[in-house]
């Protein structure tokens, strides 16, 4: 199975497994719930899957951890293109939550999605073992509050207020928190499931999250707007700086290549079982979307 | 020690354990963070506490789950507050986040405190045992979630959209969800905390629930802004249906009496060593804020 097949194979999973753990009533926010949860890459759920599969867990038994991480970064983009914050019309090539409902709809849909990933945790469906659900609600917590992902948002609102451009260590520690974070967690969150050491998988993602920032910088001045069902140059347009505007194109995109290749190296003790972690490693800086 | 000494003690408990929980940085987000965790009566954390204390819990460690249930209510005040939902500019005679700050401060804050709920539910420091942990946050994702308090605030929306008035039967629902489930599961944190039958707390705190939110509408139309510390005659002024404009002032008063009377029957089998409970109960209904 190529990897386009593996990860289009995990997405269905995910969706079937989504649509199953969503109230189906016809109020906004019941499908609002839906809108939000429906399409995407599911590249953290794929982490997830195939972290959790390296350690032997099973994808029927994983699924709910990377519903879970799904629901979690759905939120995090319902709120984040609400009108107070990015402003964004079009996500997944579809009208965001705010544009087809309302903004009171869309702040409601990505609170209930936050609470659907902690309920989601929660469940005996997501492991035998209370200790590692407890385990993969406090990481899951950590990354997503007000020190990991919801500090980034507050980072990138404070730098952009200030009028100051960032420096690239500042980006960096930025992107980390807004982005890296819940990557990072996706990956390790496949070792806790397989109650090992989840030390190199943490290497591995978090150099695969800062590759994927600096490929979506990228994507933001090359890509087509279309293909990416997202609107594009918009930090371009803000004036922010981004990694492109810091390093300039060549040299972004270098930077991004030598990421994914220590994040595949970080995987040498797992040898070829870990393949399909390499993959997504390349994966992040050829997408289009 | 009186009801009254004692709410305060625990609020200020409650307070101290929060203060020391929350990240102590000077971005809007950390400012807005502690803003929002100051005050407040603390009516769910003195639940948590009292009824863990029947169970013997010592307050020491039942703060932790107290501590989690006033961040879970702050949050869902802050985003209650925004314009595009209540549009509130007063709360706990405070200004709201989104005034003193910004709307994305404010859908930062409330995010960051939704999750701030689940991380501390999560940690030993709550209860020793996993399964415990695990047990309160699955409970409280479902009474906060899309068939909990945001599917509450999701039919309230709907109501005023349809433009049409509410039964009482659908108000005790809408409000079931808005208000009751997070009280109710505040009273039955504490017997999962010592491993109880949540049984007879369930109907305690499913009548409070009830006869709190009755009490909130005849506040509203009775109530004094200064001392309520948040904007009042708002449901008259929307023309919303309320316990009050259906049953009337008295018959309102005289229902909430009756709920309070079935709540303290509801902790017979405890006998005298629920009487923390049951001032909480008298309580809900002679509070003037």
């Amino acid at each position: 199975m190529s990897f386009h097949e593996r990860l289009t194979a995990r997405a269905g999973a995910i969706q079937a497994f989504l649509d199953a753990s969503l109230p189906q009533g016809d109020l906004p926010l019941e499908q609002g719930l839906r809108h939000a949860l429906s399409g995407g890459k599911r590249l953290r759920g794929y982490l997830v899957i195939e972290a959790a599969a390296r350690f032997g867990s099973a994808p029927e038994q994983s699924v709910v951890t990377a519903g879970a991480i799904e629901a979690l970064h759905a939120y995090s983009l319902v709120h984040d293109d609400l009108p107070c914050m990015d402003d964004d019309d079009l996500r997944r090539g579809q009208p965001t939550v705010h544009v087809k409902w309302d903004e009171a709809t869309a702040v409601l849909v990505g609170d209930a999605l936050q609470t659907l990933a902690f309920e989601l945790l929660s469940e005996p469906a997501c492991h035998d073992s209370p200790k590692v659900r407890v385990a993969l609600i406090g990481s899951l917590a950590r990354a997503a509050g007000a020190e990991g992902m919801v500090l980034g948002q507050a980072q990138d609102i404070a730098a952009e207020t200030a009028g100051r451009a960032l420096t690239l260590d500042e980006i960096a520690e930025l992107q980390g928190n807004k982005t890296g974070a819940l990557i990072s967690w996706s990956a390790e969150a496949g070792a806790i499931l397989g109650e090992a050491d989840p030390a190199p998988l943490r290497v591995y993602a978090r150099a695969l999250g800062l590759a994927f920032q600096i490929a979506d910088d990228v994507l933001d001045v090359e890509g087509d707007t279309a293909t990416a069902g997202k609107r594009l140059q918009k930090d371009a347009d803000a004036g922010k700086a981004t990694f492109v505007s810091l390093l300039g194109l060549d040299a972004a995109k270098s930077r991004a290549a030598d990421l994914v290749d220590d994040a595949c190296t970080a995987l040498d003790p797992y040898g070829a079982t870990a393949e399909n972690l390499r993959d997504a490693a390349r994966f992040v800086i050829s997408r289009t979307s």
